[in-house]
């Protein structure tokens, strides 16, 4: 749930989803100086790591010192992926604020991306949310969990959607705070992202979570318009784009993180995030991971004259 | 307004906004192999070239000849721009089904792009639409207006919306067939987009016409989402995002055609347009234009798995 003072939350993924699809590692301190930079745009929730195996992604190894560095940053809601209750465990001892579960509604998916049916995966945040709750509320981290392939499969092809509702309903039952959809495999349209929020809402009320988009077709945004309409009020992005495959040019990552904070700040709707800044950490990236490509249309073409930010105190 | 057989018109652009932004010329038997692909793809209407002078734009030196080849195309509707009623006169003489006329509502965009103000653009339409009533009617083109910087000027900044609603009338009166609202510099957001057609529509019911994005900050599809809730009809697009300025990388032209039809189709929208046909086209134009950076993701991602058309006949 967003802060009072912004209506709606872009919780950066970069660090975490774009860094894991590329095959080098960005050094442990640029990760942090960019977590920093993020930070000092405006950004109030990142994604800075994920406690996987290092052998399957040793671009995470360092994910417990990127999350002990980043939990001091005043204001950051420092949150990490795990897959599984071992996961977990580092992530909780390294201090996470909150766990993100990648619960995909695709059994081939799920299988293929972290060897569990997604009973399994289920059952994994259920033990995470378990072990949760022996710790003093002060220190407790919130676990939120996605569904993946929500909207379809590059291998299944569509998934029932009764099928995700109900996963999202045992994934409230195992203690999940917030469960949201992803379009992992960019195959979302505005009705059917309209259509599932809404039912979310329904299905499990306020516990209805983020939309994770891919822009891998490019309808990234208009898919953000659809989830707005249907009262989504935290967005996933990476930015740059991060993470787009170098085999297929323009098969992008996630929806640009600058290109988001546009769209919505241009609808009246506040994010907290101040563009020059925002932008001008891509560079950090770049020092990171040289060469890397970039996406997004607004560091590019600069903002619009006369343009106005939502969010008071960014204008002039 | 679409035809029976579907609900979303694709007004293709390439060959006149995509063609005129690319200071090397394609070859007009390439342009003519282009405009048939497209049409062979199920594109109903295309806007094939531009009767300005050809000291300013020789790219478009054979809009004559390449209008004249169009009309050979069974089913095709036939367009083209014309700035003022001697370029008006060109297109008539070489057969043109429709005559675009872009009338900017910024007053600096106006003088420097037509070299006239929005009253004396206006009046060019209201003596080209006293011309073509001389015509007999089964040999009339029709006239149809694009309100240029309806969204916002890179020079003037904000643009009032009474003004633009006031020319919109003023173009109804001057005998424009339809008026539609161009986000010519990329400045235009959802909430506005659907405020503004919404308002077009009161203001002058059924002569409201196309939605014209520039994808400049990335916005475009989001911004069709918000048109297609106004009872937006008529979209302008241009395959491969064409005439992007390789001066700023990423500062792309129109909304890609590829990437609208997806769009359009998910969203159960019909539009009779093939996209593996569509996408094949691209070939020509590189043919014609040997390295022109073409945008788009869906050409780059291809079509999910399972995916279905909206349009009868075009699946499986």
């Amino acid at each position: 749930m967003p802060d009072l003072d912004i209506d709606v939350l872009v919780s950066e993924v970069g660090p975490r989803d774009g860094l894991q699809s590329i095959a080098r590692a960005m050094p442990t301190d640029v990760k942090h100086r960019w977590i920093v930079a993020l930070a000092q745009a405006g950004l109030r929730e990142i994604e800075v790591g994920s406690f996987v195996s290092p052998r399957l992604l040793p671009q995470m190894a360092d994910a417990g010192q990127v999350v002990r560095e980043a939990r001091k940053i005043a204001g950051l809601t420092v949150l990490a992926l795990a897959p599984n209750l071992k996961g977990a465990e580092r992530g909780i001892a390294a201090g996470v604020h909150k766990l993100s579960f990648p619960v995909s509604a695709s059994r081939q998916h799920s299988v293929s991306n972290i060897r569990m049916t997604p009973e399994q995966a289920i059952e994994q945040v259920r033990q995470t949310c378990a072990l949760c709750a022996a710790i003093p509320s002060g220190l407790r981290p919130s676990v939120e969990a996605g569904i993946s392939t929500a909207f379809g499969c590059s291998m299944e092809g569509a998934v029932s959607e009764d099928w995700v509702m109900k996963m999202a309903a045992d994934l409230v039952s195992a203690g999940a705070g917030s469960v949201g959809l992803s379009d992992t495999a960019g195959c979302a349209n505005p009705v059917q992202v309209k259509r599932m929020f809404a039912r979310l809402q329904r299905e499990i009320g306020n516990h209805a979570g983020a939309a994770h988009f891919h822009n891998t077709r490019g309808q990234g945004l208009a898919n953000v318009v659809a989830a707005l309409e249907a009262g989504v009020t935290t967005f996933d992005a990476s930015q740059g784009g991060l993470g787009g495959c170098p085999c297929a040019p323009g098969a992008t990552g996630n929806i640009v993180t600058e290109d988001l904070v546009f769209l919505l700040e241009s609808m009246g709707l506040r994010t907290g995030i101040d563009l020059d800044r925002l932008i001008a950490a891509r560079e950090i990236i770049l020092e990171g991971l040289p060469g890397e490509p970039l996406y997004g249309n607004v560091p590019n073409a600069g903002l619009p004259k006369g343009f106005r930010y939502a969010s008071p105190g960014r204008n002039g």
